[in-house]
């Protein structure tokens, strides 16, 4: 991945289409502005498209980046590392949570294999973009060689194009899987918005205070370690391959001027990393929803982006981002298939500037 | 409708099957808890089916109550009556919000005119169970004849069976549209929860001062009307017919231990109303979000209902029920197709009580 061109090629949102989207809604047969954050969302997708959109993005996949964490071998998750490449059977069985969420919303769910511990065998859900098994422990070293990083990205690369071609979307779900990777994810966080790890650190899976001090305890040294907080340097020191590699889909979205929906903490630290190295990428990112985690609305915060959903979900998986898609798909058609005041030949309001 | 009978055939969700779920969602492949509020969700849906849902919600259906208002000639909507009828035309036709928002549902709109000012035609969606043209003036006097009220209710039932005659569904989602009715339901609301009127009232689509001053009035002028505040009085005197018809689908559906997805503002009116006739039937009903239109909150809270989404909508037509809808399917989907950690063979957590 070849980071000058991609980020040359990352345009941001059409301003234009966005006020034209605007003015359309605004006379379609309902009052103004009562639509809410649909509309602002109808807004977002025809800033991306470039007009009104041409479909209701009902050609979606869900791409769930899969990466384990040196850093786990120090008990900062309630679960062990094998867990990872377990879940990872799951959702290609078709038993965990984004299984079931993935059929209410008519999507495939696609896995990368960014960098499990554990052999995963093959599948056809499965993609094998492996680049490790495991990052280092943060706690201890840079997570992952600085002079791997672009080689990580490019594995996110590869993943969407193969999403791409074996199920063409107009929307990308993005979910995660990783023991550890939520104690990776407030490292980042931590690092890019200078806030104290205490404010950003929660429980992830739901673990004791013993546990929660060693994971505070593994952060504060890989951010001692930072000297200048460039986007390289976090993501080099605190890994890990899923979430540098989500950040690479998340260009590669982008450059393709097609909606990405958000999942929770993880890959709104993915999000971070994309976000620095092409500010422009995060006009194409729709955050699903506000996860439990505390981490998560101080990430939304510094991304700039309002989460649609507030289910108080921790899980991962993309398992907001998936519960999210819905709503993409009627904010989409309400531009699309709703008439205006006057083409339905309704009585429009008696009050020239309604307060809305 | 004999309100001693169905008072007497609704039983309240069963806590034997809930306490249930919730054992096995906690042994699901997840953290405990980390499905948030769709796991709430799960288990509200398995206690109204007395035991694991014997499917993913997918046959449902919404029901549009419309009606009139007399206090519409007071000018408290910055739309004239006729919308009303007009709207109705375009749910019909396809080209309304909710006709959008129930393409992505995969669900049918009905609309049950219980008592538009104009005639509506024939439509083989529009269900003619009309009890009179528009309601009278609340301002002046009892919106619906307190004899009528049974009529009013049994106008529910009507079209309640005549939705699942059409249509058979395991949910049923609702929503309103009468120009006026804002002024009715926040009438509701203040005589039900005893909360000033200047607390709950809003904007409804989009009113100027002086209309609210108006909306006002007319609101505190039917309030002093009530001298008991029992449901009845308060139905007849503030009306509306969609309400009240409403109230009356709400206790079908309990009856029938189907699950009601209520909408905003107006249907959460009619499920006060419909709680207070039957406190049970609020066991089945789901609230579908949180309305922008402030007394939505109020009586939320007095229903004892926390709603699941929250899109600063305010349009009513059954919109944020059907946005709901996947939600539902999602819940019922997680406790049916997830597996347990034993079932999936993947390892637990290491902490006996993990904090969640």
């Amino acid at each position: 991945m070849d980071l000058g061109d991609i980020r040359a090629a990352i345009v941001a949102p059409d301003p234009a289409a966005a006020a034209a989207a605007r003015e359309r809604i605004d006379q379609l047969t309902k009052p103004v502005g009562s639509l809410g954050r649909i509309e602002d969302l109808a807004v977002q997708l025809a800033a991306i498209a470039g007009g009104t959109p041409a479909h209701a993005y009902e050609r979606r996949a869900i791409l769930i980046g899969a990466g384990d964490h040196g850093v786990a071998a120090d008990g900062v998750s309630a679960y062990p590392p094998e867990v990872t490449a377990q879940m990872v059977g799951g959702f290609l069985a078709g038993f965990a949570a984004i299984s079931a969420f993935a059929r209410t919303a008519h999507a495939p769910v696609f896995v990368a294999n960014f960098g499990v511990r554990e052999p995963l065998g093959t599948h056809p859900q499965l993609l094998d973009v492996n680049v490790g098994y495991g990052t280092a422990n943060l706690a201890k070293r840079a997570a992952i060689k600085h002079a791997d990083l672009g080689y990580v990205l490019a594995a996110g690369t590869a993943a969407f194009d193969e999403v791409r071609e074996r199920a063409p979307f107009d929307v990308l779900a993005l979910g995660e899987m990783g023991i550890g990777n939520t104690t990776s994810a407030t490292a980042i966080v931590a690092a890019f918005t200078g806030k104290p790890v205490q404010n950003v650190v929660g429980r992830g899976t739901g673990i004791d205070d013993e546990r929660l001090a060693r994971k505070i305890a593994a952060i504060e040294r890989a951010l001692a370690r930072c000297n200048d907080f460039t986007w390289d340097e976090i993501a080099s020191e605190m890994g890990g391959y899923e979430i540098v590699a989500l950040a690479g889909v998340i260009l590669c979205a982008a450059r393709a001027r097609i909606p990405v929906v958000l999942d929770g903490f993880i890959v709104a630290a993915a999000a971070l990393i994309a976000g620095a190295i092409a500010p422009a990428a995060l006009g194409y990112c729709i955050a699903a929803h506000r996860s439990h985690e505390p981490g998560h609305a101080v990430a939304l915060e510094a991304l700039g982006l309002r989460p649609l959903l507030d289910l108080e979900l921790r899980l991962g998986e993309g398992s907001g981002a998936a519960l999210a898609l819905p709503l993409i798909e009627s904010a989409a058609r309400m531009i699309r298939e709703m008439k205006t005041f006057a083409e339905a030949g309704v009585a429009t309001s008696d009050q020239e500037t309604a307060t809305v």
